[in-house]
């Protein structure tokens, strides 16, 4: 008889962003004539840098003849496209990662969720809470945690990110193995000091810990005191795997193209305590579940370190920095406490009140999509999410609708 | 402590087709004036379709402007390629399949691998021999076998494939839950009749077993008595997974597409005995651990179902057909046993002597690379596979130095 894998039976609902859509569905049935603006699920609305559109429409044309046709590529990335990454991501700033040390992927998504495989299935895992969910609903079904109770996982470690610790979690008062950090930060937009993430890494060394840190919006970055890698911290080489995304960069959450970082020191133990290196165990994974990313779009990720691509991702950034400002601007005027929307498309607001009852009010009455932050954790529970993701016209008209609904 | 999963020391070296492309680049680093042609891997060589060439052109102008761009799409696929795939590839030769029992996805290699992530670890898996290696290694990293010994890893079940059952697996002598099957198949170009395939989904309803049938060359067959897809055998639908691709179809090996089908009537039991949909466990996962293929690039797999479309990637298909028939005699000649190349790309050959030996005599002595049967399992030892997929002109070079090699 052909059992299951019963730790899916644990899983909570449907997805997070499944949800709202099924509400936003429904809404807009009853309300057809409503002109819905979505600030939710953090998708990005601005057209492909021309940069990237030119890459691709030549690599398509590659395609179209024997000569220069691309079959399968390295499971890895073509080295024009690592060795861009590790130049410009990471070289330029002083941090010493090598092309080959960089594994290009459909997806942060994707990788965040497949990374836990390379460890054993009784480590603990420590997530920040509120949590981006695929962290955490992976582990569930890999069978790393007890049953949802309390709205939470048993055997799982919450990092509360709170307003009275600046939403950087604190260390853990028990050891944990497995850590996921988060900057800036989905959902709250809050963005972590190079001195605090040292602690973090320093914990890690002390307690042979790793560190899986995912920085898929640092492109929002624009305080060059802020670490953009957690490589820019000493000794991070050591326990740090690193996420990155040009979804949110170069706007390609439809286009599908990102990265992980696994430096060649990065260490886990064996059974019998040896270390082992994780990057081999990654490469191992990417080349027998994984085909690489198609060659076109290989292209277009390459276009965004060209100089004209680089000036274009920082105006694509720039314009949603705006929205997000103003977003928080509008309900910090309103006398909400907020956080993000400096460094970070997102502001994570406090609604002093249910984020599901919050969430239904300003789309029943602004009809304006935000996440609720009880989706992303006990932490969230009067939270939500709003993203600068949207024109500037359409942020502003959803800003004058949501101080109307609130009046 | 971060604790490695271990079944991952289990694997054995490095994956096959790493280890040919290490004695290919160490052969033409010694001959570098030898132009050598590859046989091997079964990488498309054609440049893609027109019809797909003018869909990717069009999507990206579309990703050019803010009122046609598209971000996240359903991460199942988009409805324009779901339903165009369960018309053309279903409905249309009487397999009961709809739209949303479609998961599209960026390869065959991933959802083949990604697949036993459903089941529990201690269900008993049965593969055929010689095999696809990423069945194996992908249930040896979840820990559903021992140690590897004697050619093979502890705790599988392996179904001989050989002349004497005429490469098509006997019923397995004990009971097993999960199969893989694979027609036409890889490595040895074999398929099954509709007779052979109802003896299996026999089996499968009568011990709750599920099938899972890898159909990435369906596009090969051209006997219409032939079975493409296993919906086309009454039953099948509660108890198989079916995996597609348009790589070897339409030359998307470079590009990324393929799909797999899950009828909402498959199931799988939970702990309790119980039935649970295997389509809302794939689901779950998709939607937690994938985002969606590439827009440009299902725009260009729907192409594939257009008239032009369906001509090109036919023609295609019997440019191929052509090569892999011209091997097959040219061996046959010579006095080898040989299947496959006539519903497949494939041509598996019995060398009668070890197959890594035959490799490198190959290689060292006609410079053609072809694949060692050893790599797919104890019941490849002395065959090689021979892929169609080159140019006309190159497979008859290639055949002329290998006569001249052998003679």
């Amino acid at each position: 008889m052909i059992r299951i894998n019963d730790h899916f039976l644990k899983l909570q609902a449907s997805y997070l962003f499944a949800d709202i859509a099924k509400r936003v569905e429904h809404f807009q049935a009853s309300h057809p004539d409503k002109a819905i603006i979505r600030l939710g699920i953090g998708d990005v609305t601005h057209a492909l840098p021309d940069a990237c559109i030119r890459a691709l429409h030549q690599a398509v044309d590659e395609m179209a003849r024997d000569q220069s046709f691309r079959g399968y590529g390295p499971e890895q990335g073509y080295a024009f496209l690592r060795e861009a990454i590790a130049r410009h991501d990471f070289q330029s700033r002083g941090a010493e990662i090598e092309a080959d040390e960089i594994f290009v992927s459909d997806g942060a998504k994707c990788d965040t969720g497949n990374i836990q495989e390379l460890f054993a299935t009784d480590i603990r895992v420590a997530v920040p809470d509120p949590v981006y969910p695929v962290y955490v609903d992976t582990n569930v079904m890999a069978g790393r945690t007890g049953i949802y109770r309390n709205g939470g996982y048993e055997g799982l470690v919450y990092l509360a990110c709170t307003k009275d610790n600046g939403y950087v979690p604190r260390l853990p008062d028990a050891p944990v193995d497995l850590i996921y950090l988060c900057f800036p930060n989905n959902p709250t937009g809050a963005v972590i000091t190079r001195e605090q993430l040292q602690t973090w890494v320093d914990y890690a060394r002390e307690n042979k810990a790793l560190i899986l840190y995912d920085a898929a919006y640092e492109a929002f970055i624009r305080d060059d005191r802020l670490p953009r890698s957690i490589y820019e911290v000493p000794g991070a080489r050591e326990v740090a795997v690193e996420f990155r995304s040009f979804s949110k960069t170069a706007g390609f959450t439809g286009t599908r193209c990102a990265y992980t970082v696994v430096p060649k020191a990065c260490q886990a133990y064996g059974p019998d305590g040896r270390p082992v290196a994780v990057r081999d165990l990654w490469n191992r994974r990417h080349a027998t579940k994984f085909n690489g990313v198609s060659y076109p779009v290989q292209r277009a990720a390459e276009a965004v370190y060209s100089p004209e691509g680089q000036r274009q991702v920082r105006e694509l950034a720039d314009g949603y920095l705006k929205n997000a400002a103003y977003v928080r601007q509008a309900f910090s005027d309103m006398g909400f406490d907020c956080v993000g929307g400096d460094h970070s498309p997102y502001v994570w607001i406090d609604g002093q009140r249910d984020s599901w009852a919050f969430f239904d009010l300003l789309l029943d009455k602004a009809g304006v999509v935000c996440t609720p932050g009880a989706g992303f954790g006990r932490c969230g529970q009067t939270h939500i999410r709003i993203s600068g993701f949207n024109s500037f016209a359409n942020v502003q008209t959803a800003m004058t609708r949501i101080q109307a609904a609130l009046q």
